[in-house]
């Protein structure tokens, strides 16, 4: 069941809250100096389903990406991230519908006229430009759509939540819900006080659902004064600690793609990584991934359960995430939680699998905030209040491994028959 | 659903059938000098399920063995593990219904309690008795059951093929079928013709399954003369190709288990690996093991379909495995083989996802033996066609990454609903 209305998913990572940060409205078109637009193009058979979005910047911004690390990647991966290089942008068209992946040459020649046609609407040069695609893999993206649906999508450009909105849902595939977070607060300036600036956002994914590197399509803007290389070091470490942190179902899109804009609009000083307002635009920038992030493992494919896995104690980080992917993907544990089974034996058995050491008499687990094991061996449950605390829509698992002192946190969703039907009868 | 019948599972691997073995009937006790027995000893609630088993060499016999690699393991792999370390053995007991993990102290002291009740029944030493146990893990396994259970089931010791498939049914967790194999053939002698020597075995496993050494549960004997050595040797290069290569859901038992005992009932030369027979007896060990690694994939949870992957062409051997494994792993592959759905972007992307280098433009997919990618663009299908291939018990994918010369085959089912269900369901 597809839905125009966002999850409501709050914001977890407390940290652009600690920075005078609240949330607020307008999603990608929060930050000011940036319009964007979602239509029917005719990408898809549906004409009730928008298809084509477009995201512009009013004036050549900084510009950051992140791509797929897929080995199979898609036309406009290839074509976005040579562009993408330069460190600056101007807009951002994508489509749904069709992944424009395992298209040989004429896919490419596709992206790049996609871009071609905003650039001449936009009065720009078409390398500042990136294009994005989603759906359906190894079929030929039609070029009418655009001929068409450029012109259109940019007439219908607006600086405002509703369009923002729009371009959010011409995203969505098995999206049931469309994913939009945004931030306002103060950027401090070298002189004294402050000016006020937006970070937001729109997001898509649901299936094939462990990013590297980037979810499947996410627009990003600010209006704070990033310079490239700041916009560039923000979203790498956002990404990180949010999109790469996701997973549905352990499989990685060959479409995948972060971009943010950086319009400088809001004023002030310039932002380096040196400047004082960059830990706290850098968190602003976090805190907004994250929340994209969460709503993904949210709406994850047949998803009832919103599920964060938190791993600590490992004596490396690389240790601690394996540990926490390895539960986050495990069938069992998935299946667990969509049960309502306080199934502590198949978090450990996820937990010793994946070659990390550790000592299994060292190890405690809980289960939704109640100690299930400690130091290797079970806690008398009571079903009843684990039945009980199973009503939430956000399930939490820890588990400590005694092992060190490094952590991770990964977010994903239960595995349901829901799951099974989508892709049993997707066709794709 | 559960039968006592087995799976008709065809052989795959024709190296056995070389050496002029053919398979028989007997599984366990297919090989001379080897009794077995299963019976309701009530580790179940339901006294209609056998939940215990016996194997027994009828003198002290060459025996190797490989446990589970993960970091929680359970008590009884600690006990059989040391045991098995010597070289020799004269018998496993084996239950189902719990699997006697994450116990601490006391779960180790009963499962050398049940080797101890087994060497008095027997007249041997309990250093000479292994233990394997199956079923949910952190729950204190009961003693009682083998306190009049294990004479029971030495009382119903027997050489014959209904013994050794009570056996195989007693081990059974949520496998719907019990798991036998077994071959006859020619050992050849130093001076000249040949001695006939048996090998055989069961497994059971069907959730929790991509075992790492050995599959869940399994036991194999042999009446040719294998020194320890030889019979290690030729146990470990099977279990590598076998049940190493098979993987229902990714996740690895607390308990595998794999075990083989070489009776040398059959006579003749003693064989160690450089003896003449050598290589026809482990391709009939590497035969047996395939063939119930099959099994298992075949029943794995909610199986509707045997699945074998073929990765070719890849650049080194670690690379063929971990792009066998990712496809085989992948919940969009396994649903979209349920939906009959012959999505090969999904395999692409799976492929593509894990790290391994190739370049797209040079591989070539085969679905079901059709060519529907050759350097990396769709080749145009048959619908109608390929639909009717899915009705094929056994469906193959094969990927060739045209990086080199190194190919591995990997053994999974499909997601279904049952999969879910079963594991939603299943209370641990």
């Amino acid at each position: 069941m597809t839905s125009c209305n966002p999850l409501a998913i709050p914001m977890q990572d407390d940290a652009p809250q600690s920075f005078g940060f609240a949330p607020c409205e307008g999603g990608v078109c929060a930050a000011a100096g940036m319009r964007a637009a979602g239509i029917s193009a005719g990408f898809r058979r549906n004409p009730q389903r928008k298809d084509l979005a477009l995201v512009v910047a009013d004036e050549a911004s900084a510009c950051a990406a992140t791509f797929t690390q897929n080995r199979f990647c898609a036309a406009p991966v290839q074509v976005s991230r040579g562009r993408a290089a330069s460190g600056h942008a101007r807009a951002v068209v994508l489509n749904s519908g069709n992944a424009n992946a395992a298209t040989g040459e004429p896919g490419l020649r596709c992206a790049e006229k996609a871009c071609a046609l905003v650039a001449r609407e936009l009065g720009c040069d078409e390398r500042d430009v990136l294009v994005a695609s989603t759906g359906v893999i190894g079929v030929q993206l039609p070029l009418e759509p655009y001929m068409t649906g450029v012109p259109a999508v940019v007439g219908a450009l607006a600086a405002t939540p509703e369009a923002a909105h729009d371009a959010a849902c011409a995203v969505m595939t098995t999206d049931t819900h469309p994913k939009e977070a945004a931030l306002v607060g103060p950027a401090p300036q070298a002189g004294g006080g402050a000016v006020t600036v937006h970070v937001g956002g729109f997001a898509k994914g649901s299936g094939m659902i462990q990013p590297n590197m980037a979810t499947m399509l996410c627009v990003l803007s600010t209006d704070a004064p990033l310079t490239p290389e700041a916009a560039r070091s923000a979203l790498l470490s956002a990404v990180r600690q949010s999109f790469n942190k996701v997973t549905v179902d352990s499989d990685t899109s060959t479409n995948d793609t972060c971009i943010l804009f950086a319009t400088g609009a809001a004023g002030g000083d310039a932002i380096d990584e040196a400047s004082p307002a960059f830990p706290a635009v850098a968190a602003a920038i976090k805190g907004v991934c994250t929340n994209l992030a969460r709503q993904i493992a949210a709406d994850g494919e047949g998803s009832t359960r919103l599920v964060t896995v938190d791993v600590l104690g490992a004596a490396t980080q690389a240790d601690a995430d394996k540990v926490a992917f390895a539960i986050a993907n495990s069938p069992l544990v998935k299946t667990a939680i969509f049960g309502h089974d306080a199934n502590w034996g198949r978090v450990a058995a996820a937990a010793g699998k994946c070659g990390v050491p550790f000592s299994q008499e060292a190890v405690d687990i809980d289960l939704m905030g109640v100690p299930v094991l400690r130091a290797g061996l079970p806690v008398p449950m009571d079903e009843g209040d684990m039945l009980r605390r199973f009503e939430q829509p956000e399930i939490g698992v820890a588990v400590s491994l005694g092992a060190g002192d490094a952590h991770a946190r990964v977010w994903t969703c239960d595995l349901t028959h829901g799951y099974v039907k989508i892709n049993g009868e997707y066709r794709t």
